[in-house]
């Protein structure tokens, strides 16, 4: 978890963002959005909503409303209760890449499909990190094993081989069923689970200003059970969403709120989070552009207006459009990351790990992830000043032309610049040989995963839980 | 030049920044600073300072007075009225590395002492790039021409092969006044010299707390002439500064107000820079860390400091202690590079071409930090924000389900996405072969030296140059 001691980024006016809130409002009053789910067009229904087929138009107080009950900040439990993290304030809690159907493998230069293998390697890596607070969720997409299992199999790898906060499955009415029910295993009881935020879930619009069946049924279990979701819009502009940022922002807005909305119908107060993985698309080649400035600036508007809603933010992450990590991989990441903690997004997915804009997950990326997280908690940790750190004694004793080598204000505090990670790279003397950064990142991600020590399972809840998956047909 | 539609990022609050104010008001009355140039102490002690041996003891009163008469903001000169720039308010103007004994040649993965030839080839580099603004200064040492005449041939080489501002030499009396000669040579006459700023120089402190006799004299004559001077103190953490990052703020702002307070008192109004290079140490090795967080948090501090006295700023720049431009080169100076514009500051020395803190320029990395600076300027130009742009009518158009593809507004704004340089690299396909930016960037930068057309010369000024080089001796 990074704590900010910086304010965070404005991108905009205050006028600019409430010209966004005003045209959203407008929106959803007048063109409405689909909701696929019949459930959810009742909720709306039968709260003044008028629909018209899958068409929901929503009055302006009605979202008003909601968006006032939706939680500013909550907490997140964990098997481990020093791995408790607050979503909100000024935290910004770090989850793994999120999603890739792909590896990167290095030694040959390809890439090729995601397994269950990489998935319990990339679960170590993320229980080994001290940046990463969240694991469970879809971390590769790990097609070798069915679908019907998959998500309960990762759930099981992110408790089996961590103690930290889990993310639950947003695939449908029973994969989120089944999320709670491990839940409810893994904590002891469905009554705890339901008192106690402990499953973070990603539930994504379909734009522009549709909402699917699958998502809108996992938001509903979540919000009964009082589970975190995160409400994202992932639109692309010029495609499913307009080419400009504002406008882009107005629609991606426009889906969010709507979101909050039903989420705080099914159940006022239901913790959520506003979301967004909404990048720029280079028309000239079709491609995301999600290491450019205009994502991540696009991003900082996202930050910002969940800043107006007072609701705890997700957004940004280390992210590339490179498919190796060279320098380009470094700069687009650092670029990204860093206006991502900087503009006071409480929750990141896509922090560690990502190359090739979503689609490919690549073990030594992750490990210089993991050190662009440090780097950016380390910057926005903000400057300690008090008597002994502004040194006045140290520097009246030194004076003109003296050093601080030997100094005891110097041994005091000499040891407090944060370390690179050594394995990874040292900063360098002028000797040789040349640097190779991916060649040393490949050496500590199989030390780590060699190595790995998973923190104990209680025994029972461990059984139960493999009765739980062999039950699942 | 940047402009930036960001507010400027604040890394300690109100209340610390006036803190460390107060303490080197305290340090320069009671420790006082060292000033190894006659004249100096002189003009410090008909203003009522105190002066013992190379120390002057400086009343807060005085340099409160200093303080409040250096401009805010003033404009920068050069032979292309299109290049003018302002130094202050919203905007970051860039220059290249400075300073540096080395060139990495990748293609041997070796490192050289520069050459004459390598600060051509890298004013031509500078000249042709869009972010770039100021040359002339030293792009690297070039130590194979004598030093008598260095100064005078990298000015002459700034004005020959571009129309950019200049920099100045800070080497003692003469080489600044051969600097103002050459300036009224290019600028038709002392007189202009004298009421237009266009030079720039650097003024180093020599910490803790003292001005060498060189840089003084150089400050003295720039001052007296109205050129602009970045009193810039480069200390290092736990040798010649405090440890501690608000310790080294406090003594580093001590040396630079002393510096601003002469500057003023030789030429009231005189345009000064508020300037730093300093640095965390890593006092495990020996080495700098400049790509460190601790140092752009640093950075910050100084930004905000010179907010506070309302002075242009000077600091950062596309930072690394990588000595090749691999994945660490990328995030180091993204990181440095971006903080430092979003800190608020003025004016950038080592923008492009630094590997290895400061020793190393490489042709590769400046192509690369090139990429870097439009990303950063696109980023700090924020979102524009108007009827237009929030697109509401297209959004009410397409509605729910629809795409963007076809719209008449996505035709209007689909190019206004920042294309990266194509010659270096492309938003990845995910075919292969896989990138080598590297290897692009050499080919980019060889492309660049070979085809570079140098803006012409005014023949008789050009004539007249020579012939002051020529008299030098």
């Amino acid at each position: 978890m990074i704590v900010r001691n910086l304010g965070p980024v404005d991108v905009m006016s205050k006028e600019d963002i409430e010209r966004i809130h005003e045209i959203s409002l407008e929106v959803l009053q007048k063109e409405g959005i689909e909701f696929h789910n019949e459930e959810a067009r009742e909720i709306f229904k039968n709260n003044g909503a008028r629909v018209e087929g899958k068409n929901v138009y929503i009055p302006r107080k009605l979202v008003e409303e909601q968006l006032r009950i939706a939680p500013s900040s909550f907490d997140m439990h964990s098997r481990n209760p020093d791995r408790k993290v607050t979503i909100g304030n000024n935290n910004t809690v770090l989850a793994p890449g999120y999603g890739s159907p792909f590896v990167m493998d290095m030694e040959t230069g390809k890439r090729r499909g995601s397994t269950f293998q990489d998935y319990i390697d990339f679960t170590k890596l993320a229980g080994a990190s001290e940046n990463i607070d969240v694991v469970g969720g879809v971390l590769v997409e790990p097609a070798d094993i069915p679908d019907k299992i998959r998500h309960a199999r990762m759930i099981y790898t992110g408790v089996k081989y961590t103690d930290k906060v889990l993310m639950g499955s947003a695939m449908g009415t029973k994969k989120a069923r089944d999320s709670v029910e491990m839940a409810s295993i893994i904590y002891g009881g469905e009554d705890y689970v339901k008192s106690h935020p402990v499953l973070v879930s990603l539930i994504n619009t379909n734009s522009p200003l549709q909402f699917d069946n699958r998502m809108t049924e996992a938001l509903m279990v979540y919000a009964r059970y009082n589970q975190p979701t995160i409400i994202s819009s992932l639109s692309m502009t010029g495609t499913t969403a307009p080419s400009t940022i504002a406008a882009a922002l107005v629609q991606q807005n426009t889906e969010i709120i709507a979101g909050i909305a039903l989420a705080q119908l099914v159940n006022p107060g239901a913790p959520v989070i506003y979301g967004s993985a909404s990048s720029m698309v280079d028309l000239k080649t079709g491609n995301l552009a999600i290491g450019s400035p205009e994502t991540a600036k696009m991003f900082g508007g996202t930050a910002q207006l969940a800043r107006f809603y007072n609701i705890p933010s997700r957004g940004g992450g280390c992210l590339t459009d490179s498919i190796i990590p060279d320098a380009q991989s470094g700069y687009e990441s650092m670029m990204v990351f860093l206006t991502t903690v900087c503009s006071g997004f409480n929750f990141v997915l896509h922090s560690a790990g990502l190359l090739e804009n979503y689609m490919t997950m690549c073990f030594e990326k992750f490990i210089i992830d993991d050190e662009i997280c440090g780097m950016a908690r380390e910057y926005a940790g903000g400057i300690k000043v008090d008597e002994e750190y502004l040194g006045k004694t140290t520097i009246l004793d030194v004076g003109s032309g003296g050093h601080y080598l030997s100094t005891d204000h110097t041994y005091r505090h000499m040891k407090e610049l944060r370390q690179p990670d050594i394995g990874l790279r040292a900063r360098y003397m002028s000797d040789r040989p040349l640097p190779d950064i991916v060649g040393r990142a490949a050496k500590r991600y199989k030390k780590i995963i060699e190595e790995y020590q998973a923190p104990e399972l209680d025994r029972d809840v461990d059984k139960q839980l493999l009765a739980f998956l062999d039950g699942i047909v």
